[in-house]
């Protein structure tokens, strides 16, 4: 395999916008005369950290893609294009690249995206997927550190699905009262992240503060607290489950699974209580599942989070942790 | 270690300009209210492939920006700001990444630069380094596909050194009459690539097609021809080289090494006619080298280069591929 043979046959076609200059120059050129901000993120995915050998190229590529989408999405914004490096070694093939390229593909058309540039280099060892994602756009940006005091907090979609969806990869052979249907919902989950385009909007309208959950909703919930310097009360019998991770946790006997476990792409936001009706009835009209899980209170030189028994919620042994 | 206590202690303090949102929102906002184009290159360098383990920490930190900041330059545009993602096995430590945090540093005063955002993950062999530079303009590029008939070609500073200089680190005993101070100097271009901000205003000023050097010399002229569709004539006799690249090559005997090795990060150009004298001036203003290497002819179906003899350059097996 060689490197211009791959860019050239699955990589350009990808770069279909004007600005990409077809990747004939090494660099992007992106028109921003309209436009007041690019809003942009960069996320790394390693095999064995973030994905396995073994798990399905299109997967990963619509991973790759996915958890940059959604960084976006949380501040309200729209995702244009992106750029994209990997880095392989030689177990990786080019049938390989053509069902990760198939991946890009769909998502692109998914999520309305274009590839605007990267790179493709040998790796003695793994595979080593970046993303650089931008939104052009004029709208501000809904950031972590402006929570009010008496704003609802809000989680879109359920939690905990892919922290065990992962669990029931690594143990294949524990029943806890899951069918088929059941494992395969969770483990799907895992694989692939759903952040909504539709959510964007909603954002932009009703929310004080925002961020999406990569790290565990509490993990999560906690750095929004941080970073807005405020107290959350967070009532643990509102938080959302899907059906199958409720039959999971019923089995289990431990939501801290759901609770600390990594990986739910969804978003948490903070929106003023005048906002409440109209936001619960603009999340119907677009069909976004939200739930109000809690409180925000004062600023506090010790943010930090407490359930509806006043109990204070800490970082625990079921935290993903990027880096260890 | 643990990702946040680096990131606060050591990459935080890099984020010094308010488009960075201190990386607290895991989004830069990037303000291009009074720009037209944000002009964005994404490079990988990996350990093994692109620099050893053994090497300064510091130097792959000043690598990582200045393969991306010669991309930029060559195109006629001042870099900006940049994303900077690490992928890292266990073996890194503290002090590693405190030097190469300090290189970092380092190269932002010398360029002008800030850090807009990125990742820090965890691998389970390696080292990967990702940047996403971009600069902000209201300047058209100078792009590759725009070489006119007639046009001179010219390349900034001296071709060769850096593959000499990997060629010195893997035959430690070979002497070929170099002095330790030559040594140093070819191995030092190897460890650390110049490219400079003044080639910037020359370019946009003079050139009409445009690229830096990467891949070796000759490899570079022939995607700069393909890409304008031209066929080009390089005088062999007028290539620049430095004086410990002169020596080398006297007792080498044989000078493909310096015409097809990678890693020079010097620009080559196309330049009208009627502008030679100008740009000959200018290029003294700014004590800038640059030697007038050929002619670009005419247009073709199969873009190609010669020498002064008319005789074809070929890709070479000194050619450095990303990816074999």
């Amino acid at each position: 395999m060689d490197e211009k043979f791959i860019i050239k046959k699955y990589f350009m076609p990808l770069a279909n916008g004007k600005d990409s200059l077809q990747l004939k120059d090494d660099v992007a050129n992106i028109d921003v005369a309209d436009e007041k901000y690019i809003v942009s993120n960069q996320d790394s995915l390693v095999m064995g950290t973030h994905f396995f050998k073994s798990d399905d190229p299109a997967y990963i590529a619509k991973k790759s893609l996915r958890v940059n989408i959604s960084d976006l999405i949380s501040k309200g914004v729209r995702p244009y294009g992106y750029f994209l490096s990997i880095a392989m070694d030689d177990t990786i093939d080019e049938n390989w690249i053509k069902l990760f390229s198939k991946g890009l593909a769909e998502d692109q058309k998914k999520y309305n995206l274009t590839l605007l540039g990267g790179d493709t280099v040998l790796a003695p060892n793994g595979l080593f997927i970046t993303i650089n994602m931008l939104s052009r756009t004029n709208d501000t940006i809904i950031k972590r550190s402006s929570a009010s005091c008496g704003d609802n907090i809000y989680v879109t979609g359920t939690i905990g699905n892919s922290a065990i969806g992962l669990y029931l990869l690594k143990n294949k052979n524990d029943n806890l009262g899951l069918d088929s249907k059941d494992r395969q919902n969770l483990i799907r989950k895992y694989h692939l992240p759903n952040p909504r385009l539709q959510t964007i909007q909603l954002i932009k309208n009703f929310a004080s503060s925002s961020m999406d959950t990569t790290d565990g909703l509490i993990n999560d919930l906690l750095v929004l607290a941080g970073t807005s310097g405020r107290v959350f009360t967070i009532k643990k019998r509102s938080i959302p489950y899907s059906v199958s991770t409720k039959k999971f946790l019923n089995s289990y006997g431990d939501c801290d699974i759901a609770l600390y476990g990594g990986d739910d792409y969804e978003v948490i936001f903070t929106s003023p209580m005048k906002f409440e009706d109209m936001l619960n009835e603009y999340a119907k009209k677009i069909k976004l599942r939200i739930t109000k899980i809690g409180k925000v209170g004062n600023l506090s030189n010790h943010p930090r989070i407490y359930d509806e028994k006043h109990e204070e919620f800490k970082t625990s042994n079921y935290s993903f942790k990027h880096f260890k």
